[in-house]
């Protein structure tokens, strides 16, 4: 099969590989029928952190149909279409029964296409891929989910929604009622996503900060009021005067970097919670001092989505249609390639990476 | 009436002072029965962070007798007995209302003794005081309550309880059962206090970490599993030892010292929270950085502690003697001294700052 390889910084490739099998009785096959780049992947891709094994299958956002299970798989059979995480999880180790399935400790457990010195599952940008621990991993998806809604279900609309969970959005609307505020900075794919969620979640104002003219758009046609974050103290007075001087209740950033982090906590009130789902490299925290803290009674998270735990109750609220009908995620997609294109897969990773051509949500059709 | 005022770093002294009076309907003035010296207290006292006015009444930890009401009090009466918070607070305001009585907006609130170019209530370290915003300051107790009880319900006992619930001892307790594990960096009062917080909101197994072996000790009778501290490593792979490699699932730290929050960074399991009460001035935050705190996908709170808010439950736990009888909290005071002898004053801060025969927790008595 064709699967597209990474083999060092900004080095992909269309490489031919063995059409996996299964491996494990808790495994499944599936035809990847759509796969995509996620902001993710740009860390490795350009030589950032960690280093990742040479050679692998590259990618974790898919949706796919199963052709092929294993024998003690119970939840999903051949045909079925599923969605998956972008971690594979037990379901049952300490971690993941405390809401942590990005942390799974089973040795199977891994980040997609995330491999190094040989450990963690090979990823999805490819024909076919093989998931281990099927049953805690993927979710079979309703027939009227579209391949799209599926292939955001696994990554970016988990993540939007820890984004909101994590800045405490759906407590504070529960314990004080209507009104609750929150910012999203960085509209990239994950922001928006916390934008939809930040609203299903409880919030009734939610701001939406970015540089970028097209991201601001399409927040606004999500439902946020749009702030051109460009001059930092503006947007920052902007969301004050908004919210009685106080700052927002909820602040959610997913851009992952010290700037956009200490931005999203000036707009923060005191006593109110910081969501930060951006991967960040960094050695220094700079976003805040221990000082500045104190004196805001902050609540920081930050973290990796543990998706699984999220996408049951998401995928309800997509097929029912919560959002709309088409689901507004579809308008991320800007690019579509093929899988097979060797030219074409790496040029739409360098679009992506650099965002030329409006570049935010590439779909590799195998 | 003679008063504890501050003039300067190191420089306390006992001084003449008219008596204070009632300036609006809502005060009250009472007779302090006991006061005491805080460990926040000491950054002023030292020089380190804010610069107080000169000449201004000192300290914020007191039980008193109500000797004069305002015309608008409704829950204290002349005679009776209160602790109060360490902030005053109007208890209706925006934060008032969002349980950060310690961030109240009203003109009138501010911490005991923590004056500002001429903006703050004086404090407390006297034969008088005068407590603005009483109906939602203090607290009435009850005749079983001692005086040394009703003294620590206003800071060190309801900074100890927000540290705990603030590492969200009392969700995991609840949604996770029995085995919740938390370590309590830095065994001084407030740390001591945090342990038995910890205890009453669910925590099955409490480490204390302290340098001190009479603080250990302590520790060790309030119920914890002593650390010593010395060897950081050491002090790290003991807990994780006892928690299966993991770290605990709440940490607190009640020191105020990058290196305290790091080793309760350290100590912590992935996905488990920080809780950080001890109040330091860094500049810089070095207690770990951005990355590290993905991989552990932390909750770090920081903050001031809205005491009002926790001590008409905590008085109750005292009053029904929860933690025995006496309470532990009477095993802190190691000093008692005449708040009129300006030397026997003086020495006994500079045997609290420098911790010289064990100085733990001071009386002053007026």
């Amino acid at each position: 099969m064709d699967a597209v390889t990474f083999h060092g910084p900004r080095d992909m490739r269309v490489s031919r590989r063995p059409v996996p099998v299964l491996q494990q009785p808790t495994d499944i096959v599936v035809k990847v029928k759509l796969a995509s780049i996620c902001g993710s992947d740009m860390h490795p891709y350009a030589g950032r952190g960690v280093q990742l094994d040479a050679g692998i299958i590259f990618g974790h956002e898919f949706v796919g149909e199963v052709v092929d299970v294993g024998s003690e798989v119970k939840n999903t059979k051949i045909g079925d279409r599923v969605a998956s995480a972008f971690t594979s999880s037990c379901g049952s180790c300490f971690y993941c029964s405390h809401d942590l399935t990005c942390r799974c400790s089973h040795e199977e457990a891994g980040r997609f296409g995330y491999i190094i010195d040989g450990n963690g599952p090979q990823g999805i940008q490819a024909e076919f891929a093989r998931v281990p621990l099927a049953d805690s991993t993927v979710v079979p998806v309703h027939d009227s989910v579209t391949d799209i809604e599926a292939l955001m279900l696994g990554d970016i609309l988990p993540t939007g929604w820890y984004c909101a969970a994590k800045a405490d959005v759906e407590p504070m609307a529960k314990k004080h009622g209507d009104g609750i505020s929150a910012a999203v900075v960085g509209c990239g794919p994950v922001g928006l996503m916390a934008i939809l969620a930040a609203q299903a979640q409880g919030a009734t104002h939610v701001f939406a900060v970015d540089k970028v003219p097209d991201r601001l758009e399409l927040a606004k046609q999500f439902g946020a009021e749009p702030i051109n974050g460009e001059d930092v103290d503006a947007a920052i007075a902007a969301v004050k005067d908004a919210t009685g001087g106080r700052g927002v209740d909820c602040a959610m950033e997913a851009v992952g970097h010290q700037a956009t982090v200490n931005m999203s906590f000036n707009m923060l009130r005191m006593g109110g919670t910081l969501s930060s789902v951006g991967l960040h490299t960094d050695e220094e925290f700079k976003a805040f001092t221990p000082w500045d803290g104190y004196n805001k009674n902050i609540t920081y998270r930050n973290g990796r989505c543990p998706a699984r735990v999220y996408m049951d109750d998401i995928h309800k609220l997509v097929k029912n249609k919560h959002w709309g009908d088409p689901f507004p995620g579809e308008k991320l997609i800007t690019h579509r390639v093929s899988l097979h294109d060797e030219a074409a897969v790496r040029e739409v990773y360098d679009k992506f990476e650099r965002r030329i051509d409006n570049c935010t949500k590439v779909l590799l059709i195998p």
